[in-house]
């Protein structure tokens, strides 16, 4: 965080300062992005990033972008192009490229492209074995008994089997908030996805609205920023990067905004002993997200806070009052049941 | 529309039905979805498709998928998934797959897939070669003035160039929304794109809450479906579908809810005569959409609203108290601009 510290003093803006973020955390083997990215079902990486600004409300975004080391930074080209004219007979920019396309866009606009092999590492390839050969043995174990009992379907047989994550504690997406001196606010998202996914499967961190949301305060409006992290097709259905930053704009209070949209959109009734409904998980025992947000108050004061129903959530900030960035992980409190259970903690910048 | 209105005296659901008919469309030359479809820049066919349900709010996309006739069955298909058991290791089912994986997919899925090329047809290769030789005639256009006045930018000789669509009259996507026997809505929509898009482009029929929007009815909120057409990327940043729908049923009024969601959140000010912005096309002076609504009232009654800043837009309509499909051509009023003007109508049915 002090380089983009230094970013910021040099009055590089919010776009360049959150890309150079994110790209940062895609370089660590550490995390579920870039390098050492989760291996899909074939054993290949296929990366999902987006970024969002909030002053002309641009969003860029690759999905299953393969060979790629940074693709927060194909994203943030996709943004910045937005931001000038119309590509040549009248046509609109593209805001999200997916695929091979995607890859062969970023040749083509000077991004650097890599062997697909060098993202992977040996954590993620070890990962990615022991995930497969439970698979494998599972899947034999359901065709074996389907051999004896014709009857017994498959999706019968799945439904006492153990869940990956919780198991193998599989390091998640990546995400950052920037407000320049400007006031300019920026997020940024990047995740290789779920382990064994599909090919082709697009997550959060390529969805408009799902995995990040910026706007700058405008009259009326505070600014905000979000970003996501958790069970992706849960964060995409309930849309929780935009509806926890509409929350917090619309409640004018960082803290009563963010529990608010966690509670009542994402996690439902249960926790907050009223007659909500999380009509867009209904029937879902496991509700898995982590929200970072950074409110902007009338008053111009920032909160960073960060929310999640996850058994923790590893969060870094920094601000010009600050002398050194923080680092926080936070965990449930005790007896809290992961994706039912909901903390909230934050700060003042 | 008969073989739908058929198949929901069968007792078929939404979903099928609706999948069936954006089939159709699909299998239509006159399209631009399936066969038919525009071609991208280089001289392909990629289409993006999707399909949601308003009872458990599942919903189901393909983005720039290559070699299916159908992409909305594929869609239909993950959407299915969704609603029945988890994949095996508590996996979830994915909801949007993309390019090649897409493909796969399907064809693992037991899907049928086709030769790229036999989607694309005389008028769509016509087309192509047309909008290209454009294309080719400017770009050396700019390069010869690169060469004479290099302080010139592409960017600012590309200002004055004429627009594609509206030369051409090229054919939109297509989307249906069916209301079955027992209430269930459900929405789909399919698209090929904008001619001489970028490979791997993302467009509104594979992003959630862009292309279309279902919700059945529930205690103290109409039940609504939604489908959109026009500017790609002025739909997806708008979640236009989505913000209809939501607009419908924060006003308990079909007509007051589309008209105030399409003014407000896609239009702007200018057409009201209010402050509003559409704060998201801020200083976009064209925004071309169109949206069909089917609305259902408190009291049961059903209505069918298509509300468009387009020039034109082609409506067809079926309900068990009519004795045939009824077919609207709908235009802007004489004097209306495109992108500008904004017309709406719509029957009780």
């Amino acid at each position: 965080m002090f380089f983009v510290s230094r970013m910021l003093e040099k009055n590089i803006d919010a776009v360049e300062s959150v890309t150079e973020a994110v790209r940062y955390l895609e370089n660590s083997e550490l995390t579920n992005a870039g390098v050492g990215s989760n291996l899909n079902i074939r054993g290949s990486v296929e990366c999902d990033a987006a970024i969002m600004e909030g002053k002309q409300l641009m969003f860029g975004a690759v999905g299953a972008i393969s060979g790629v080391q940074n693709p927060v930074t194909v994203s943030a080209k996709l943004l910045t192009r937005q931001l000038g004219k119309k590509l040549s007979l009248g046509r609109l920019h593209p805001s999200v490229i997916v695929g091979e396309g995607a890859n062969k866009w970023a040749r083509e606009n000077g991004l650097y492209t890599v062997d697909t092999g060098c993202l992977v590492t040996d954590y993620s390839r070890k990962t990615f074995n022991s995930h497969k050969t439970k698979l494998d043995i599972l899947n034999e174990k359901i065709n074996s008994k389907k051999r004896k009992f014709t009857v017994q379907s498959q999706e019968k047989s799945e439904e006492s089997c153990a869940v990956l994550e919780t198991e193998e504690g599989i390091q998640d997406t990546v995400g950052a908030i920037v407000m320049d001196t400007a006031g300019n606010i920026a997020s940024a998202v990047s995740s290789g996805g779920i382990s064994l996914k599909q090919p082709g499967r697009l997550g959060p961190a390529a969805t408009y609205g799902a995995g990040c949301w910026a706007y700058n305060q405008r009259p009326g409006k505070p600014g905000v920023g979000t970003v996501t992290s958790g069970s992706g097709e849960h964060i995409m259905k309930t849309l929780l990067a935009r509806e926890s930053a509409l929350s917090i704009q619309r409640e004018n209070n960082v803290s009563l905004g963010l529990s608010n949209s966690f509670k009542e959109s994402f996690l439902g009734c249960e926790q907050i002993k009223q007659q909500l409904q999380s009509e867009f998980l209904e029937g879902e025992k496991e509700k898995l997200a982590g929200v970072l947000a950074l409110g902007q108050n009338e008053d111009k004061t920032v909160e960073v806070l960060w929310g999640h129903t996850t058994n923790s959530m590893c969060i870094g900030y920094m601000s010009p009052t600050l002398k050194r960035p923080k680092v926080v992980m936070s965990r449930l409190p005790e007896g809290g049941i992961p994706g039912q259970s909901f903390t909230m903690s934050g700060v003042s910048v």
